[in-house]
């Protein structure tokens, strides 16, 4: 599980690790003395062409090399490193590091901007694999680098039980891996998050005099990234708000899986590209143009009002003499006899996982200059402290995520005489209450804002030139709006995205979803219309099935508020899980401020509305969820009339409730109660666990119909008099 | 639900049709003999200038009018009539129709040959409305073409309960609608697979001297439609694929719902087109311009290797004096008073729903028109039929969709002595000896063809210059893959279409899933990689929650084969439900073929598969699924060596055993015996249902990991070791 170290932390482990000895260089500290206060940030470029007088003399290992012999030898190490690492482990994608050697060597070596000390450096530049299963490529950078999350006999454990280098980048396992790629398309996507956060903070915190807030976001994407939908709408909206500091590289290899590109895979993609706003380079020889590579690098970053596309043509599993621009490279290992004839082929004499102690010594340096750069970057934002306090202590709250104090106090609380309101409209109470409290707080809608009401009203538009803002306009691409907050939340712990469509079209986001879970985003999914409720606009709009497939799916919190205090208690749940993200599922249609319900109370997931029993023995147990609490409620008042002794039990969310103690779930639904009832407009897939063999569950089996939402309620016995009937039923 | 009529009943229901009288137009038996049997099909509009002396004569009305009044009036007759629906149902979006009525006009009035009598004649053009949400414009074209599906009291029921005119387009509601749309970019995505079935079937049936397949695919997109991954992801397909009768319409309006389209999406939608590989026109003036649409339609017909894109810039809500060009006009009622400006705006004097006689006139000739078109085409197939009697057959079988006599034979069984294989490779045994007896059977995978082993090896690739072919190459496009499947299912009943990925990317799909399990398309989903036994690939690759997400979605068939014969069974049942898809769970290892499995058990569901008690009562249950009915029948070999009665219970799909007789289930599972315990490497999620209250379901409530499938399946505790445990805990 990730352990972001926090700001304060940071300074203070730099300035231990900083006076350590490494193995290849002697950290000198007269680099640490240069921490020059630049109002514009020198790129690792230029930092070498600034400071070179100074650093050469006292270390010749902290320029990069332009020796054309060390840099082939360096891009052959990475090749071997993730041949070896596929070999040994029998399973992998050595095709893509071999191919993407070159361009990983010029990029790690002498353009980014990084610490391998502390992988979690605010200021770092950000780099994301989206073609994830050639994550080979990037354990082997890391370990050439310096990160401690990958050792040598990590790359011996690739894809083993309990290794730091699984099959598919995760951040959650290894320090220095950005966000969980590998399902095709979404590292781009969380690219443009990436880099969104970064325009969105340096509008917000960086002045004239410094700018605090400065890095790039590099992405190399290959064929498969490039033909999902996801990744065309999250580019679509990259250029649409001039991300020009996000650089991806376009692994053109003409080779996936199933082939050579050409059977499916034919269209421009410069010009679908251009299209999209985009500036596009192509390097054309991507296997030995170093030059090529850095003039594009160089280029991109010149560029001042869009992203840039930079289109790399490689050859997948390059150097290996049967199996190189063949879907055979792609994704398993070459094989005993084709690895020798590989390492004949390029001339490679070391025995498995060798790195030549030359390129050891040239790779040494980045430990050290990693460190100036932050502790630079530490100096800097002392000095940015000293002058802009407010900013600063705003700026380190959200690096390190807490939380302010009393920040919950903001929430609304309702009272049952307050007037009913759609839990939707609520949900918009809550973001515009805690948008004042919580300055990571932004997010947006999938072209739904004025339905999903998600608009917070003191910001404006995040937009091209008015990036400081935070209402994000995603357009419908609800895909590449989910994996864009993905990268948003894991880009600065206190950030907190959340975004809105109608609760049926999670289906279009729900890969991205998934991997907010796996890979412990914390984001809320304002998401509303959450039931047949919805009316008119028929089952193609109308969820079902959802509540049920977000309880399934692990990690993540599914929240079925019904009035305002319970959505108020969402949103604190929501804020409160750094480490999960939150499915708020919120109703079209009006529901009444019931009485009984808390703020406090939704923490438990379920628990009792109102109870006429005594003794923890209720004739009949009614349980509901959001817009049908109400109806359980109205139930319950009827049943008592005719004497029953009725506990009516809000079931706001399943995970909460089954993470209670024992004692407190036996509290709610006694064991020895069997007569339960349980109501929610959407399917009964797995409510057996709750109201057990015995009791019954009201829901719906089937698709929708359009209709006034009365009518539908009514049609599908989604009513009062159906609990009844069922309660009298098991009672 | 959908009925459509089978290809004989056609030409019977045609005849008698073409006796009848109709209001406005006198059926003249004349045209029936004009039959000419032309080698190349004539359009709607060069049918006119062919026939015009023949026809006029006549049948003045047949002949689309070039009288810019009575264009004018019909447009406004269009926009009023949704207006009226939407301002009567008080829900609905106006502005598309308003917008889009000229563009609707001349494609219904002048250029789409369709017979309204008959809804499912074979060779109409088809016609989709990927922007749902004006389905007033769809409907209004129909009602005033004359089909039986939409009259006047259908439009004054407007997305009201029961009614033949829901919220969104439903095929299984309104004959006349081809799919069902409404969630953006499905239905651009469902006109690319109309327009694959017809280039598949034109290729296999069409012959120098019959084009007997030949009809134009045409639809309306949005911005909406052009912002969602997936239509991306599908057009790039369809310029591949060279889909030149594909004739996409782009309603540029500039707005969407929350205002402006500059807020979110300011791409150069036509240069990404020309880089997908599109021609591409642009109608300037979408309000006015009849001739420039016309002659748009007349230069996309042209175009011989690729699709096009017509970019119609149109006024949203035209007309509208306060809410035209504006996201007001989007979604919901103008509103009388806005009405009545609107009213007089366009000098619009008639009531509400009411249709000119002039323009009824006009439009009366369809009926006659599209007699005319079915009667034609009969008599051509019928002179194909005498040359080509064979092709003629099974064209017509497909047109039917009947399955041909004796097809289930073609299934492999298996013996507990034929060597254990993966249950994607035995998919792969059933899908290439079905090709062999089903002529519908065509599709592919998204770039795993070579891991989800779908691969026919008797075709060739379906590709442009191919298309007869029957192996699909999607691309890593499963959402795209899984909205074109639709489109297929849809174009004739006999096609089969069937299309793969690894069951946890189902996530990127899931919308078109469910789509085609609402609009109830036979769609068979080869899902291999079904858990964590696809081991190194780690969590981002391994599905946990799947399988509960489908069990959870009405009208789906959920299913997961142990072994040989249950994956046959399971390709029986997907083949045999016509109006309901088909998700198959498929092992990425090896299982072994078991004792007591067969292909005609998989259709009950859930059945024993070995059972030493007696009486119907059996110490313990052991329920187990795919991969993991293995473990149980090993697990119950111990018991039973303990001298327990155990019965082992294969549970292959939840659908079909909850739909057997209550004496059935009791038989497998009866209910005075509440020992059991299920195993299924996914989430327990569910289970209960089964297991009851004091069962015990194993399962996987987390997510997985990245190492070899045999250590994750030990660490995670599916084994044979923990059913023997719990069984014990539970006897």
């Amino acid at each position: 599980m990730s352990a972001q170290s926090c700001f304060l932390t940071l300074t203070h482990t730099t300035k231990i690790r900083t006076s350590q000895t490494h193995d290849h260089v002697t950290f000198n500290p007269i680099i640490t003395s240069l921490h020059l206060i630049t109002p514009t940030r020198p790129t690792r470029s230029s930092f070498h062409i600034l400071k070179a007088s100074a650093r050469t003399a006292a270390h010749k290992t902290t320029t990069p090399t332009t020796d054309p012999k060390l840099v082939e030898k360096s891009v052959n190490t990475i090749r071997f490193l993730a041949v070896d690492a596929v070999e040994k482990a029998n399973s992998g994608h050595p095709g893509l590091p071999m191919g993407c050697a070159p361009l990983g060597h010029v990029l790690f070596d002498e353009f980014m901007r990084y610490n391998p000390k502390n992988p979690y450096w605010f200021n770092r530049d950000r780099f994301v694999l989206s073609a994830g299963h050639g994550c080979m490529l990037l354990y082997a950078l890391l370990y050439l680098a310096g990160y401690d999350s990958v050792k040598e006999e990590d790359l011996k454990s690739f894809r083993q039980w309990g290794s730091k280098t699984p099959g598919h980048p995760e951040n959650f396992v290894t320090p220095g891996i950005e966000v969980t790629t590998g399902p095709l398309g979404q590292g781009i996507a969380n690219a443009v998050g990436l880099a969104l956060a970064e325009k969105h903070l340096a509008s917000r915190f960086n002045k004239p005099d410094y700018e605090i807030v400065d890095h790039y976001t590099y992405v190399i994407l290959g064929d498969g990234c490039q033909m999902e939908g996801v990744s065309n709408e999250a580019c679509s909206l990259a250029a649409h708000w001039g991300l020009e500091k996000l650089i991806a590289f376009y692994d053109d290899n003409h080779i996936s899986i199933d082939g050579d590109t050409d059977i499916a895979f034919t269209e421009d993609v410069d010009t679908r590209f251009k299209g999209l706003g985009w500036h596009v380079i192509w390097v054309k020889n991507g296997n030995h143009g170093y030059d090529e590579i850095r003039e594009a690098i160089e280029e991109a970053k010149s560029i001042r009002d869009r992203p840039t596309l930079i289109k790399v043509t490689t050859t997948i599993g390059f150097g290996s003499p049967n199996k190189a621009n063949s879907y055979s490279a792609h994704g398993s290992a070459l094989g005993a006899k084709e690895v020798e004839a590989t390492r004949k082929n390029l001339g490679w004499t070391h025995k498995p996982f060798h790195v030549p102690e030359d390129v050891k010594k040239h790779w040494s340096r980045h430990i050290p200059e990693g460190s100036v750069f932050e502790t630079e970057w530490n100096a800097k934002f002392a000095a940015y402290e000293k002058k802009y306090k407010e900013d600063a202590r705003e700026l380190k709250d959200l690096i390190n995520g807490g939380l302010p104090v009393g920040w919950e106090k903001a929430l609304p609380t309702y009272t049952p005489e307050v007037p009913g309101d759609a839990t939707r409209n609520l949900s918009q109470q809550c973001l515009n209450a805690l948008a004042k409290v919580l300055p990571g707080l932004l997010g947006g809608s999938a072209d739904l804002a004025s339905s999903n009401m998600t608009l917070l009203k003191m910001f404006g538009d995040f937009q091209k030139d008015t990036p400081a803002e935070r209402n994000v306009r995603f357009g419908v691409r609800e895909h590449g709006m989910g994996a864009i907050c993905n990268g948003i939340a894991h880009h600065t712990k206190g950030l907190i995205p959340y975004c809105a469509t109608f609760f049926v079209f999670t289906d279009y986001m729900r890969a991205s979803i998934r991997l907010a879970a796996l890979s412990e985003s914390r984001i809320i999914y304002v998401m509303t219309h959450d039931s047949i409720g919805l009316g008119e606009d028929g089952p193609t709009h109308q969820p079902v099935e959802h509540i049920a497939s977000f309880r399934a799916m692990p990690n993540i919190l599914m929240l079925r508020p019904a009035d305002g205090n319970e959505t108020a208690g969402a949103y604190r749940i929501a804020v409160l899980n750094a480490k999960r993200p939150s499915v708020l599922a919120l109703s079209r249609q009006k529901l009444p401020n019931l009485q009984g319900t808390s703020i406090d109370k939704v923490e438990k997931g379920g628990y009792i509305l109102s109870d006429n029993s005594s003794n923890n023995k209720p004739d009949v147990i009614l349980i509901g969820t959001g817009s049908e609490l109400e109806i359980a409620v109205k139930a319950g008042e009827e049943l008592r009339k005719d004497g029953k002794a009725v506990r009516v039990v809000s079931f706001v969310s399943w995970e909460l409730f089954h993470e209670q103690s024992d004692e407190y779930k036996e509290s709610v639904l006694p064991s020895d109660v069997s007569a339960r009832v349980s109501i929610e407009a959407g399917s009964t897939f797995g409510w057996e666990k709750i109201v057990g063999t015995k009791g019954k569950a009201i829901g719906i089996d089937k698709f929708g119909a359009s209709a006034p939402a009365g009518r539908i309620y009514k049609e599908y016995g989604i009513t009062v008099e159906a609990v009844i009937e069922a309660a009298k039923a098991v009672c």
